[in-house]
């Protein structure tokens, strides 16, 4: 396959593998696994989790969801507050696929009460993370959102947590310290409304990577360990050997005064995330192109800076004379899921196209 | 026009406006003015420069250029240093429109040698930016590539300089100082190869925005301008009037404990760009929706971070009791270019389409 353009690499069976390994935690747990689609946001990406037994998925807007229906899936989680605007969409949904949603207002479920299409409701809950949910010790409110549920004709499913505070953590112990905190906060809860019954589903990467077992927990929802990025690496959920996502990037010039390297492949194609690693802000750790493969890391080599579509490599003057203008290097990116949005089609190593959601 | 979820809204009035500004400006001065389309990416937008005369374009990639050909431009210098992979295009490209590239390498003119089709080049200099181009005072280095060009069939038309060190100034007099010594800079390399009879060609916004003389300079090409953003605010390029895109977006929770709204609106729709306002990291302003026009600011009230498809709203109580769930709120994003690149469709405040280049 000749690449003359960044361009999207998946390695498939790195990807399948981190698929495998995550459902069968998830089976030897006895929590169900209701992986998150966002990251990959792919119809033949989805396959390779209907092979390994996966039936129900999240995604994290309507038009995701719709996107996912369109190919086949039926019982879909919009792992995003309902957006009111959407609320027709989400009824022509709701006709076609059995549909959970994540409630965070009152205001909102009341106008699920005339609704024509049955939905499932979690209440959202804010463990700490303090991005959308609510407080997890607003006992009144979660009490009264479940009780405008049940005089809904939706049923309450129970509590969705995304303890996103685990992308923070920059070692494994400090994901189980936090990780220990949420259950704790999600047990809570679960005795509090025991009578409602309700299912307890958590999410985060980091959480599902690290963690061995799930005492409380009824179902698994991460996205981002599909393909892992630098940051999981930085956090302790993966090795290297486990990113199965690379931009595949040309060179265009070398500064021996600098020793820098000027790519293509810039913020349109890497988003701009960016990652302290060993003390330096990072856009991307750089490998040389081999068969195809995820290579090994060059040594002191890293993405330092990038504009709309250059980036600039950082390197010593060993690997700088070993590189040639118009030659294609390898390139990790920090955050998968950012850099995958970026692009609108991927390839396998082997040369299989990859199509992402249009948007 | 019905806004349901995040969507790009571009002033028409005030994007013609700074058109008309920057060509106005380099009418003045007598220097021509090739603007820069990567902001835009639009067809339609360019008709709006089209309608100001301007003839000659500036993009950052080979795609871009096809994509503007396409659209009837053939006067295109592509701002970004070759790509030797993709020569072929080049060439076929060069078949059809004037095209003029950027040159850093020695490598790279040599393929040119039996090139089919004309193509100029500039000589890329770098001015204190440390991106890409060759070292200003690299004298020799910019003889040798001067004459190569002429020992190849293209003709040489001078040196390209995009000074993006203006984008770390905080005042105006800082960008002036900047501009001061690239302009000295620049002017040194002209009458050193004065025998060649160089063009000199400058790009950037802040540059072109706060600077009102140009002496010694050949064309202006500018792109952030036609929309500008929060980083040209706080550059002192141009003031909240000026911006002409914003994307709306709903408000999908509100939390009274934290005095914080969430928003349909994340890394997907702005990028992950973000820009030290009054000391806090900021990723947008928040105005609220009026009739289309951008409106006013929210005092005290500012997104402080964003997710894949999440905004957090900071904001004060009084703001947060006047929202509803469900409403629409105005964001101002903090840079433009990266924000329509996320999107792929805007539309104008009175609701007519603006396709972006497909990726």
């Amino acid at each position: 396959m000749q690449i003359n353009k960044p361009t999207l690499i998946i390695d498939e069976s790195i990807a399948r593998r981190n698929i495998r390994n995550m459902a069968q935690k998830a089976n030897r747990n006895n929590v169900e696994f209701i992986p998150h689609f966002k990251t990959h946001q792919s119809k033949e990406v989805g396959e390779w989790f209907r092979q390994e037994g996966i039936s129900k998925i999240t995604v994290s807007s309507v038009s995701m969801a719709k996107y996912f229906a369109e190919n086949g899936w039926n019982d879909i989680t919009i792992a995003f507050p309902v957006n009111l605007l959407e609320i027709e969409d989400i009824n022509e949904l709701a006709s076609r696929v059995e549909l959970t949603l994540l409630l965070v207002n009152i205001e909102v479920i009341q106008k699920f009460k005339t609704f024509k299409n049955k939905v499932l409701f979690y209440v959202e809950i804010d463990a700490g993370y303090h991005r959308s949910g609510v407080n997890y010790n607003n006992f009144s409110y979660i009490h009264e959102l479940i009780t405008e549920i049940n005089n809904s004709h939706h049923p309450f499913k129970g509590f969705y947590c995304h303890a996103g505070n685990s992308y923070s953590a920059r070692k494994s112990t400090d994901v189980r310290i936090m990780y220990s905190e949420v259950q704790t906060r999600l047990q809570q809860l679960a005795t509090e409304f025991e009578l409602f019954n309700p299912k307890i589903a958590i999410g985060d990467t980091p959480t599902c990577s690290i963690i061995e077992t799930f005492e409380g927990i009824s179902s698994l929802h991460p996205g981002n360990f599909v393909y892992y990025d630098l940051t999981q690496v930085e956090i302790g959920s993966c090795n290297i050997e486990d990113i199965a996502v690379v931009v595949k990037c040309p060179v265009v010039m070398k500064s021996k005064e600098r020793n820098e390297l000027v790519i293509y492949g810039g913020g349109v194609h890497f988003s701009k995330e960016q990652l302290e690693i060993d003390g330096r802000t990072t856009y991307g750790l750089v490998s040389k192109q081999d068969n195809g493969g995820m290579d090994m890391l060059v040594h002191e080599t890293y993405v330092k800076s990038i504009s709309q579509e250059h980036g600039i490599i950082s390197t010593t003057r060993e690997f700088l004379n070993s590189v040639k203008v118009g030659e294609v290097l390898t390139i990790f990116p920090v955050h998968s899921c950012m850099t995958v949005d970026c692009m609108h089609q991927a390839f396998t190593s082997d040369g299989k196209v990859i199509f992402i959601m249009p948007k």
